[in-house]
């Protein structure tokens, strides 16, 4: 027998949400339709479920993200969560508390779940590896390692708007080296069984065991987007111009950025996806990210109801046991 | 026809509220009377009322402003509403994200409401003029243009206080220039038909379109608050003394200050208004604050009933449609 | 008579939380009954409960204390307050408004309690002399004065550790000079009957008034913890080591460390407790931190259950009268 995914219970139930990786289809398919079922409450007049009430949402973002950590608060506070919200900079780590100090006293409050943003790649597994059993971990992006719930947002969104994934082709295209997102969605695509996932990046910027991914990898924006269903553009981090990877922004957005005359190589009735926020010109023209072939704000919509679905799923459990205290 | 007004919808049922400025009298008395119920909520045990719940009320604060954020967080949980809080400088802005974009992610998420406090003038405005048909937007403080709030709680205020508008006499004393609570109050206690209002400041505060507002002006305390119902202090920004504008403090309060011995002047039930926070011994006497003829607490008290008012009819009018997931 | 202790209300029901100082031992003993009752509660699927519900907290921490103030909060989101969290340093405070104008502010807006961290000592009892008739006050730590929930959590913990407290040898160790943890935790100790209360520390950090404490005092570790039931070791505050109060940390562990060989000194079955953060390597040995003597986690857990009891023993107390509005 193979070893125990960290990330599923004994009744190989979801426990933890730290990668797409080494999850079976039917699991993302459970995620999918469990978010369905949410994306319908967001149009409802109360956006409310009480799912989680009387549990505890501890937010442990060591790296800032306004964006990300909101779409968790909403997603938590809508399911009747209670919410911690630590600012990990002014907390008692800075006192000389070890993160393992930290995570065992906040169990010892009552938190029942812990969404981690961490900049180091391992931070959420390693987090997952010490919690208490009632706990889980959910991973809102860990170093260039792994963002989920953002690979499967992506991946409702495709569902939704395209209804099945074995057919399609799906480009990538960006800094495909640092993302974590475009390593869940890959992981997600191929796992989901779509038919050809591109990626589509200078060589800078193309991992070195990309060829283990299942890839196709393209340098030239033109054969990397020709005839595809859906066309991911990631954000450009202009951080990345001062280490020599990439050249000016003007010259990006010339070969890889996405212009309508670019979006006609695609497919008729692809579909433009982004993970936002976006850079309006650089990696993608204003009116391609505004325009009729663009889901970017679906995909804002459909991340809340990912993140009720995961968080559901994982504290929903009915055999989670609660520590019993002494 | 004239244009629609922007604050009301189809139904001329308020949607917005930007500014006191535009709005018939009914409409002012229709907030007063639902505040008045409101008032009633905050004295039992339980303040609090279902009508918002499963609501997203989204805190827009591009200036920060403890009192007044105070004030709206508390009106939204008492109406059960969720509150995301967006601290605007560490937000996605910083990343070079729009502010356009950054609403539209917003809405994405499901946020019903944003409360907006800039400064900039018009600023609350441009943002109504842009979201979604199902959204509202309460200004909560742009530029030196209006803070429709504070002037409707100093209206409620003086409703308590006096029965009714149309016998008054009342003054504003101070920065009435630089001042969006004076714009506010001005609009207000002219629409709701007070026999005479008087803005009371040396010349270099006084704008230079007051003709327009329908106000006396006084560059004399002694007869700007002579025989007055009501006198509203203003705070001095201590800021514009720099700016040349004024003299020293202590000068400021020689000539404009609200001592004891010039209350007098005023008639003898004349009630002392202050929208906060006082700068005691600047603008007014520490005894003066504190004494029989103020209502400053009342105000805050006040405040909150108000803004609970502005919050329900906007975010629970039944015609509301919910913008549908795709 | 004697003077009212203003902890107490007309019927000597809890009305602030102050300082464990002066408060009967059947007060104690009714606070660790109630928190008797929520600690079962922690345990539950639905940690909530709705005796606050409707009331308005107010966390006012003039000092950080990213653990004190998580407790606090989560203890008023189990009772299902309304929670008004302010950061001091951005608060109106900073605009020259003075800490009465402030609270006198926040109460006008419906605030039933403050929970107040304040660096300087006797901070919490000012505000409470000066607040109105129906709001509570809780001392979140003032000073080197009193920290009287983290007192008795300390108190909760070691009863249900050994059940009574008459039989017990409790040893205090560390900086007894600046701790208002300490200070709270020998007048419960006293006020419960304990048969005997130690405190260990070096000359240099123990009170001129030790005295009149009713305590034993030791300067070597090992007389003191000798037959010891419970030993409490403080937190080491680095920043002492300045002060020349303390010599280096590895001297301070030398002679005043709980290491595993000096445990042996104390009761076969001695309980260690630590307030947290702990310092490892400082004044406690890791191994004995996670030992089995140790109960530093349940004193966290206790804490909420602590901290649950006080809020709703003084607001939920049936006399309260709320103010009427005008």
């Amino acid at each position: 027998m193979s070893r125990r995914n960290i990330q599923l219970d004994e009744q190989n139930k979801l426990r933890h949400f730290i990668t797409v990786e080494g999850l079976k289809r039917q699991m993302l398919v459970d995620i999918l339709d469990t978010a369905e079922n949410f994306l319908g409450l967001g149009a409802r007049k109360t956006k409310k479920v009480p799912l989680l009430r009387g549990k505890t949402v501890a937010n442990l973002f060591f790296e800032p993200s306004t964006r990300t950590r909101s779409t968790f608060e909403l997603a938590a506070q809508r399911l009747s969560a209670d919410i911690l919200s630590m600012d990990i900079k002014t907390s008692a780590t800075s006192k000389g508390e070890s993160l393992l100090d930290m995570l065992q006293n906040l169990e010892a409050m009552g938190v029942d779940m812990f969404v981690v943003r961490h900049g180091s790649s391992g931070a959420a597994r390693f987090i997952a590896e010490h919690v208490a059993p009632h706990v889980s971990v959910i991973n809102a992006g860990d170093g260039c390692h792994s963002h989920p719930t953002q690979g499967m947002l992506d991946m409702f969104t495709i569902r939704k708007e395209k209804g099945e994934f074995a057919p399609l082709t799906v480009a990538i295209v960006g800094d495909i080296l640092h993302s974590r997102v475009a390593r869940s969605q890959i992981h997600a695509l191929t796992t989901l069984g779509v038919t050809e996932v591109r990626v589509v990046a200078p060589r800078t910027l193309i991992p070195a065991d990309v060829a283990t991914l299942g890839v196709h990898v393209h340098h030239e924006m033109e054969s990397g987007i020709k005839n595809a269903d859906v066309i991911i553009m990631l954000r450009l981090q202009k951080e990345r111009m001062q280490g020599g990877f990439l050249p000016s922004e003007a010259e990006y957005f010339k070969r890889y950025g996405l212009s309508e005359a670019r979006l006609k190589l695609a497919k008729p009735d692809v579909t433009v996806m982004h993970p936002g926020p976006i850079n309006r010109g650089v990696e993608i023209a204003s009116n391609v990210a505004d325009g009729e072939h663009s889901v970017i704000l679906q995909q804002v919509t459909n991340g809340i109801a990912i993140r009720m679905a995961v968080m559901s799923m994982t504290l929903g459990r009915p055999e989670i046991e609660m520590g019993e205290p002494k």
